[in-house]
């Protein structure tokens, strides 16, 4: 039976920055096999993709993670060298410990402690790895439900280990996340020198009312679980850089972080409305990477929750905010997806680092939610 | 006597792209020379800068002109070759025509003939060419002024040779000039995630309301001779590039031009007023490029409007619209200064040109005015 962490330090000692996966899937897998699980490879391009089932039966659980890790940035930087796992005062540096490895490895000693203790448990278990949920999340878990849709392997629970954890292990799970849509504006104006304004036309000056309007819309309350919709402006250029010209254009990207009560159509139909009322001339380009989900009730949930109370003494808060993880690629096929994992203070910084104490306890909570689900 | 076209073709044949002058002044100091004038060349740094004066008593009367030229761009896309003159149809085709070799030929012939009927004219005339107003303007005229005023010698009436006509020769002379400050804005928020909106200030949504605020304002009503005040965004700037990321700044340059009804330093407090009440943090780096100046009254306004209509029949509309000349760099010395100069519809275009029967016409109004001043 492996301790979590020493499964954590074999996976951080391979360099499997984004969409690279290094080796450690095939360590994953070895594990797996023994456990009995049918082990299926599923490259796409660049990107290594593990899924592994054990059982026929309904319901499937799924543990959903990835082994890719983002960039160390300056090595020189961590007091710890990212790639060679260091454990000081009970805490296991390197990157991807926390964004998630060490989440990775919790699930594998559960899966062992539990499949040991019920080797005939019902329902199936199915393990999803990909190497590219760092990177552009093209080839990886997209990919691989894709192909589960084709032959009509549906997931009904699907538990994401990514970190969710803010200020002590468990303490929030991710019940849902936000939809995410982005636009690229273009306002065409028309060029001219400072001096003759009145032969130009400032597509500034045309547009920053509708750009304060948007700005300043109230688009919905969001709801119980979700933070109202965001609209955030993350680009904004116009000018050829001299000083005495008016500039024709003006390129505008935003992000709209959207909850369950919009739909990214309706959001698109309001902001053109809106550019159009100011009587402004622009195109724009819409792309829309993930769609609103909530897993409010439900088997998954409530397993996730009682077993978190079991080893925190604490409910976890059912929490929505965040940015987009390949849960969203699941929770259309209708499964119920929840998200618990270690703490993200650390994550995508240096020094990254989780408790060793906390892995043990979330392999205890994982092995748990089994339990309760099909033990 | 040369003819005004023969004159202009020998300058325009030399590319002085600016700040070249190619040894245009040169052609030009032999004529004044062989007019009685003294040659005073004052170089400074890669400019050419000629100082010729005839006579020593008061007033002085100067021409001020240019010898520089703006770069052709594509050749390829001209008809004609920009540094080979050539005459089709009346016109006189090449880069520098209109602007401004060609004033420059049209005064020196209205001089030859001047003197020539009055050699013992009244006060002084002199002619100063610089070959970087198209350029930075940093070691031409404004160095010549400076070494004038340190001498004690003062211009009283300045006639700046620029294309100052509209759509007929003369039919618009230039009583002045607005103000020109430029402001760089940059805006202090604090970067971050689009999905945690709440970790980060976003300088553009800070911002939007002031901006609205600035563009929006009426400066002043202007004056009989000046447009309100402008106020134009001529670069605005923030955002990493990526769609996820909230800007941590915001840079925005803008450029005013004032009317004299408003002073520079009024400018710049009420635009930091304004700034502060929304609350913004803020630097800001100003650019005075040019006190506005008016010469509404006067004898060279006078002897130019009455020389104009006694040859286009018309009194030539008083205009102070459009962008600088160095006439900003004379007007403070307390001269007074007129811009008086050919149709300005095709400089620093591709195949500039202009009517050899207006550089005729030209050449006489400033004799005549010449002849009402001094004759």
């Amino acid at each position: 039976m492996i301790q979590p962490v020493e499964l954590a330090r074999e996976l951080i000692k391979r360099p499997s920055i984004t969409p690279a996966d290094a080796g450690c899937q095939a360590v994953i897998a070895e594990h797996l096999e023994a456990l009995g699980f049918t082990i299926e490879w599923q490259p796409y391009g660049e990107v290594t993709n593990l899924w592994a089932r054990r059982g026929n039966e309904s319901p499937l659980f799924c543990f959903l993670g990835h082994t890719d890790v983002v960039p160390a940035g300056s090595e020189s930087a961590w007091g710890y060298p990212p790639f060679q796992p260091t454990i000081e005062d009970g805490l296991l540096y390197g990157r991807g410990a926390a964004d998630m490895k060490g989440g990775v490895a919790a699930f594998i000693s559960a899966l062992e402690n539990f499949i040991d203790k019920t080797p005939d448990h019902s329902g199936s278990i199915a393990v999803l790895l990909t190497s590219d949920e760092e990177g552009d999340a093209v080839d990886g878990t997209k990919r691989v439900i894709a192909a589960l849709e084709e032959r009509g392997e549906k997931i009904d629970y699907c538990l994401v280990g990514e970190p969710s954890s803010q200020n002590q292990l468990a303490d929030e799970i991710k019940v849902g996340r936000r939809g995410s849509l982005t636009g690229k504006l273009r306002i065409k104006g028309e060029q001219g020198h400072v001096a003759y304004p009145q032969y130009a036309r400032n597509p500034l000056h045309m547009a920053v009312s509708a750009i304060k309007e948007l700005i300043e819309t109230h688009w919905d309350e969001g709801n119980q679980y979700f933070p109202p919709t965001s609209f955030q402006v993350s680009n904004i250029r116009a000018g050829t850089g001299a000083d005495n010209v008016i500039p024709g254009e003006l390129e505008i990207s935003f992000n709209f972080r959207y909850s369950p009560m919009l739909a990214w159509d309706e959001i698109i139909a309001s902001v053109e409305r809106l550019l159009k009322r100011h009587e402004l001339d622009f195109s724009i380009d819409w792309r829309h990477s993930g769609e609103p989900f909530q897993t409010s009730e439900g088997e998954l949930l409530k397993a996730v929750e009682a077993a978190t109370e079991q080893f925190t003494g604490k409910m976890p808060l059912r929490s929505t905010s965040g940015g987009t993880s390949d849960g969203r690629f699941v929770a259309p096929t209708g499964a119920q997806v929840i998200e618990l994992g270690l703490l993200n203070e650390t994550i995508h910084k240096t020094n990254e680092n989780i408790a060793i104490a906390d892995l043990d306890k979330l392999s205890n909570i994982y092995e748990e939610t089994l339990t309760r689900l099909f033990g």
